[in-house]
C-alpha cells in the first residue's frame, strides 16, 4: 500500500498481523518426530517454526525469496562523514544493474530475485545537522516506495541498502530512538577512522541537538535524521508484516530503519530475523536494543543486504531439514 | 593411501603440504580490486584467499564438494553413557542410505556429494575403561578407510560422524590430548543429563587413568580412547592435506578426531575450517585449543556433518563474491 498521510502510516503500525498459532504447533510437533535428538538442530528448528507461523503452513517454503536493495543520497555528506565520494551511490546502483556487486553474486547463489530501487539519487536529503533530512511528503513517498516494492507472493524478503553517508544517518536514528551520544553509535562505515570518526560523532551530536525539541514519533525521527533508502526499508518491513512475509534484516543501517518504529512498538519486528551482526560497532548495541540475535557473525560490513543474503543459506538449511527429513516412524529409528 | 604400519601413518604427519603462496597473493590482490570497501566482506574474504591457497588457483571453485560421514559402534556404551541404544547407529546409517537424515537434506541443499561409510558396526570397539578401544590393526584399518574415502578431485570436503556413545570417546580424546578431567570435556551428547552426565565424566576419568602409562603419541591416543569413525576422520584429514583439499570440520566429535594429531603437530589442521561451534560444551574449549574460529554458531549438536554442511553456504558465498564481483575498474566505480 502507499501512504498519503502521516496518519495512514501510523495506522499501519496498529493492529499488526500475528503468526498462525496452529501452524506453529504443527511445525513444532513435526520437529519432535524427525530423526534427531530433540533440539539438536538448534536455531534451525526455531527458524523452521518461525517461518511456519508467518507463512501459515506446517511446512514453510523458500521458493520465492526476494532481495530488495534501496539506494539514496545524503546531504550530510557535506560534513565530510564518508570515506567515499557521494557519486559512488549512483555508480554502485549501476554496478547492481550490471550484475557486478556482492549482492548480485550472493542473490544468485541464494536463489533470490533481486530488485534494486534507486530513490531520487539526484536529489539528496537535506543536511540533517541544519534541517530535517526530508519533507513529510518526501518521507511518505520513500515509505511508500518501500511498501510497494514488496511482492505479494514472496515467501521471504531480504532487505538492504546503499547510500554514501548513510551510516551517519543510521547512528543518528539509533541515538534519537534509543538514547546515547554520537560516540555510542558511530563507527567507521565504509572506512572512516581517527579524526574522521570524531567528526562523524560530532555531526551526530549536533543533529540530535538540532532536532531535540521536535516530536519523538517514529515517523518524525525517520523524517528528520533518516534517509530515503532507510525510510523505504521501514516501509517494506511494515508492508511485509501486513502480508505476513518473514524478513531478513541486514546490517547496522538496515536495522536502524526499524529503530524508531521498534522503540515505540517493539513487536513490530516480530516477523524479522537479523541476518548477521556487522563489524560496524553500533550494530551489536542495536541488535540488543531490538531484541534480535544474529544468525551469522562473519565480520562483514558491506551493506547491500549482503549479510542477510548469506544468512539465507541458514534459512534454506532450516527449511530443507524441516521438510525433507524422515520421522522416527518413517525411518524405523528407535526414539530416545 | 592406506596405512599398513604405524610408521607409515606417522610418516604421513611429516613433510606436510602447504598452500600455494602465489595463489594466495593473487587472490588477495583480486579482493582488493572488487567493488566494496577493503575488508568489508570480513571472513568471506579470508575464506576465498584460504581456498585459493589450498586449491592453488586465484579463483577457487566449489563444484565438487564431498560430504563423508563415517559411522562406528562403541563398547563404552556398556557403561550407560548414551541416551539412545547402540542399535541406533545402524538404524541411522540405514536412514542416511534411504535419504531421510538431516545430512541428506543439507548435502542436497549445499550441492555436496554424500558418501556414508559404516565401519564394522557389528564389531564395536572395546570398552576403553578396561582395554584399548582398538587393536593396532583395527586402528590402521580405520585410518585407511578414512583416507581412501577422499576423492582425489574433490574441491572441498565436509567430514562428519555417527556413533552412539562417541561423545564419550571424543571427551576422552580431548582429555588425553590436551589435559583436563572428565568434567572439563563431558557434555550431554544426544541428551544425557544429571546423574548420567556425572557417570559419563567418571567413565572418562577412569579411561584416562587406565591408559595413563601408555605412550602419548597421536596414534596411540586415537587407538586407545577413540573409535573407528573418529580414526577414519583423522585419516581423511591427513589424506585431504596430502591432496591439498580444504576441509570443513563439524562438531565436537569430528574435531576430537584431530585432537591428538594437533596436540603433537598444530599445523596439521592448517587446511581445515571449523564449520560451526556446537552446543556441546566441550566444543568451544576444543576449538580454542585447536586455534579454530567457527563459521557458524547456531546451537546445533547433531553431528552427521550437519553443522559443517550448513557452513558450506558461507563457503559458497565466499567463492561467488570472489569470482563473480566486478572490479572498481570494470564497474567504473570510484575507489576510496
Amino acid at each position: 500500500m502507499t501512504y498519503l498521510t502521516i496518519e495512514s502510516f501510523e495506522q499501519a503500525l496498529q493492529g499488526l498481523q500475528e503468526p498462525d498459532v496452529a501452524a506453529i504447533e504443527a511445525a513444532r510437533a513435526r520437529q519432535a518426530q524427525l530423526t534427531k535428538p530433540p533440539g539438536s538442530l538448534g536455531r534451525l528448528e526455531d527458524i523452521a517454526v518461525f517461518l511456519a507461523g508467518w507463512q501459515r503452513r506446517e511446512r514453510p517454503t523458500l521458493e520465492r525469496g526476494q532481495a530488495i536493495i534501496f539506494a539514496g543520497n545524503h546531504g550530510v555528506v557535506a560534513q565530510g562523514v564518508s570515506a567515499f565520494p557521494a557519486d559512488v551511490t549512483a555508480q554502485m546502483v549501476a554496478n547492481f544493474d550490471a550484475g557486478g556487486a556482492a549482492i548480485n553474486a550472493l542473490s544468485h547463489a541464494a536463489g533470490l530475485e533481486l530488485k534494486v530501487i534507486a530513490l531520487d539519487l539526484d536529489r539528496p536529503t537535506a543536511d540533517f545537522t541544519e534541517a530535517p533530512a526530508m519533507t513529510e511528503t518526501d518521507c511518505l513517498a520513500a515509505l511508500s516506495a518501500g511498501a510497494v516494492a514488496v511482492d505479494a507472493d514472496a515467501d521471504l524478503i531480504v532487505l538492504g541498502e546503499m547510500g554514501i553517508g548513510n551510516s551517519t544517518a543510521a547512528a543518528a536514528l539509533c541515538a534519537r530512538s534509543f538514547g546515547g551520544s554520537g560516540t555510542d553509535w558511530v563507527g567507521p562505515g565504509t572506512g572512516v577512522n581517527g579524526d574522521g570518526l570524531a567528526r562523524k560523532a560530532n555531526v551526530i551530536d549536533r543533529a540530535i541537538a538540532y532536532h531535540a525539541s521536535a516530536p519523538s514519533t517514529a515517523f518524525e525521527t525517520l523524517r528528520r535524521v533518516g534517509g530515503r533508502e532507510i525510510a523505504a526499508i521501514a516501509g517494506a518491513v511494515v508492508e511485509a508484516r501486513r502480508r505476513r512475509i518473514p524478513v531478513i534484516l541486514d546490517g547496522f543501517i538496515c536495522c536502524s530503519a526499524v529503530a524508531s518504529l521498534a522503540a515505540a512498538t517493539p513487536h513490530i519486528i516480530a516477523h524479522c530475523l537479523a541476518g548477521h551482526c556487522s563489524a560496524e560497532p553500533g550494530h551489536r548495541r542495536l541488535l540488543d536494543r531490538l531484541g534480535l540475535e544474529q544468525l551469522l557473525q562473519l565480520g562483514m560490513r558491506l551493506g547491500e543486504g549482503s549479510g542477510a543474503a548469506v544468512a539465507v543459506g541458514v534459512i534454506k538449511a532450516a527449511v530443507v531439514t524441516h521438510n525433507r527429513m524422515a520421522t522416527f516412524a518413517e525411518a524405523g529409528v528407535s526414539d530416545a
